[in-house]
């Protein structure tokens, strides 16, 4: 470890905060459009004045910014982006969602933990490792910073397959993590990737009376018996081929499991769930290396008040399923299309929605994610979750893919941020954590990385 | 036949539409309890001007009347009812919906079909025939009208189980009925039972983010998973236990059934269906006399443009199930119940809407149905329609088993007669046809049937 662990970080977290609370002003909606240009360049100002060459490159929305500086043995590439989720309902916020307002411990404000807080921690963090190098960054920081993140990353992959080399890492910082309350620090290696479909079936050109359900067909029934087929009582996918590519977990991978904390009770509690899926002991396998498929919407008919009898003339579903690695999206909507041909369901139509993603999973055994784990241990004092995967989904892969490089998560986020919510916020202890352990991680992949 | 066919009724038509004018005048919408007290005493007025003593009962919503008139061999219970459906979307007239209408050979009005229409035609027939014998009715008519029938005739099983001496008959006409655009009469010997049903599913207390999918169930795959079970792709109800008592077809019903004209060529030109159900040989089999489940509705979750990856908390299905003699409501309910219990969907709670009904069908073999066929036949001059059964529903049953007679459906309706829709209508031809039967039927009944 070559940051004293117990030095006064003070003024560079108090800078950060204000960087933040300018950041945080900006309102950087990408759904609505809104000031993503300002933002943008907010944040290349940020980092031409750390030394950075900025970037910025067309998106479809906002501008990504690709950052470059310092030099050394170690090239990492930080992933974060700078847009945030609309603040409605602006009704339900305590302090104005623009305005990063501290109290109890806590700062507010629409960004504070996704994604702007956590960019800004890891830019202190960065100051603090230079000021201690006399303002010398000992490793090559390649990073990429989107606008678009919160509908979806719609340019990122073709961006990254587009600029392999200029983005060749050693090691990928991911965006996302969290803090639990006990301060333990929880990191990701992966994500499941994601499928979003809709089904649509249709019988006639309007609704017939249901005394015609003698001897016309059901859509409602149709589109149940294709939803049916998809899975198990327990959950398990039954498409034919649809397991093929699951790539076998690593001894690693299970070892991760069994430490992780817990058998989903915080869950199970928060959201009162009445029919948990799978045994307590099977949890985190299941959340972490088992793909699903999820019936996200099911509408067709007669939704009143009473009875309406009604055969209605069309019926839709929408569906995601989420992947591990080595399954593709893409193959799943054909192994999809066989299974419900197969059955019969060929008048059901497939309609691909967007937010595709890959799967990936980085292996725990890499040096960049044991560092990751020691140093987050080491700065928080407390041994760190593991997480094999998240069952999120996210724009992981392409990094993966065409950088070839492994993938961490960890990030300054708490279970009671509200993130994408009124009230977003993070814990000041958290922030400051982010600017020590950021310090400390570039510190160690720069002077050289121990094997575990 | 007693009645000269080609007699000139004009003057008796002219004073049915008359009569029906004043009573479409009147707004006698059960769903919103307008002016059923006025209608019920203008339907009093009518009978008692033609010797009716006329008995008004209460029911939930308005008037049950009970008249009584005639002597004779044989005594004839007539059903009917004097209110009517909304007249919303008032803008879809192209006349005042309560102003009985007259263009291109049709009476436009709300209720000018179902039932007003109907009553009055059958009123103005049994003028006829008294004027023809001397102004004597050569028959006991009782003629139960309700006002409640728009609603679910919520009152009308307990009162006729409540006045089953009163109402003792050996034949019941039943409302409803049609003239096809060809002039064939169209009628029905028995209907479906109805039960209404909404199934409801619930896994946690509000909806989750479906990463989530991997450890918490999904209630719309449970209700798609128990409704994919209820029927098979054919449409035959898979529940066990279900058919047991299905009464099997007679002679009579199968002989109907091969003389009824075409496929179910209408309904699919008509609704541009893309999935019959059955062959289209099976067309009258199945809707005469198969029993069916109906999925009249089926919502949860998003419904929204593209995707959400959300894991609803709940979902809600509604049911219908169509059933033929002898099933029982109540029994279907219990061995559906059963069904779900037995494929571990114990969870999924079943609501009992309004409106089970039981199935009723009469024997075709009966003297007093082929006495109104071949009346029919005789007055429209062409080879009545005759079905065992309507695919639809309604309270047959609660006549055949307290009044213990068989039951007949003949009316004044026709395909195009936008019954419970704007420019709801009858052709002035089957009116006069109407009247016309009325009076041959009557007189044949006095004077005694003819076996067939």
């Amino acid at each position: 470890m070559t940051l004293n662990p117990t030095a006064d970080l003070s003024a560079h977290v108090q800078r950060g905060l204000d960087d933040l609370k300018a950041l945080v002003a900006l309102q950087s909606v990408s759904a609505q459009g809104r000031m993503l240009g300002e933002t943008a360049a907010a944040v290349t100002a940020l980092l031409e004045a750390e030394g950075f060459t900025v970037r910025a490159f067309p998106g479809q929305v906002a501008p990504v910014l690709v950052a470059e500086a310092g030099e050394g043995p170690f090239t990492l590439l930080i992933y974060n982006h700078y847009d945030v989720q609309p603040e409605d309902p602006v009704d339900l916020w305590a302090t104005p969602p623009f305005e990063l307002t501290e109290r109890d411990g806590r700062l507010y404000g629409r960004g504070a933990s996704d994604d702007k807080g956590e960019f800004i921690s890891r830019l202190a963090g960065l100051r603090v490792l230079k000021e201690q190098r006399g303002g010398r960054l000992p490793l090559r920081v390649k990073w990429l910073i989107e606008g678009e993140e919160e509908v979806g990353s719609p340019s990122l992959e073709a961006f990254i397959a587009g600029h392999a080399a200029e983005l060749s890492a050693d090691g990928v910082w991911w965006e996302f993590g969290s803090i639990t309350p006990e301060g333990r620090p929880v990191l990701y290696a992966g994500l499941k990737g994601i499928v979003c479909l809709e089904l649509r079936c249709r019988v006639a050109a309007s609704d017939l009376h249901s005394s015609n359900g003698a001897v016309v067909d059901n859509p409602l029934w149709r589109l149940a018996a294709a939803v049916a087929s998809l899975r198990g009582p327990d959950g398990t996918v039954l498409i034919p081929g649809f397991h093929d590519d699951v790539r076998p977990s690593s001894a690693a991978d299970q070892a991760a499991i069994e430490a992780l904390p817990g058998q989903g009770e915080t869950l199970r509690e928060t959201y009162e769930v009445t029919r948990p899926l799978g045994d307590p002991g099977e949890y985190h396998t299941r959340l972490n290396l088992k793909p699903v498929v999820n019936v996200n919407g099911f509408h067709g008919g007669y939704e009143g008040e009473g009875s309406k009898t009604v055969l209605p003339a069309e019926g839709m579903v929408k569906l995601d399923f989420r992947l591990v690695p080595d399954q593709d999206p893409a193959r799943v909507v054909q192994l999809l299309r066989a299974h419900l041909d197969a059955q019969d369901f060929r008048d059901i139509e497939i309609i691909e929605l967007e937010s595709h993603q890959h799967p990936a999973r980085s292996d725990l055994n890499h040096a960049f994610v044991q560092t990751a784990v020691r140093v987050a241990g080491a700065v928080h004092g407390v041994a760190p979750i593991l997480n094999p995967s998240s069952g999120g989904s996210g724009p992981m892969y392409p990094f993966m893919q065409h950088v070839g490089a492994p993938v961490i998560a960890l990030g300054i986020g708490n279970i009671g941020g509200r993130v994408h919510a009124p009230n977003e916020n993070i814990l000041r202890r958290d922030f400051e954590n982010g600017v020590r352990f950021t310090a400390a991680f570039l510190a160690e992949l720069a002077d050289g990385q121990r094997s575990a």
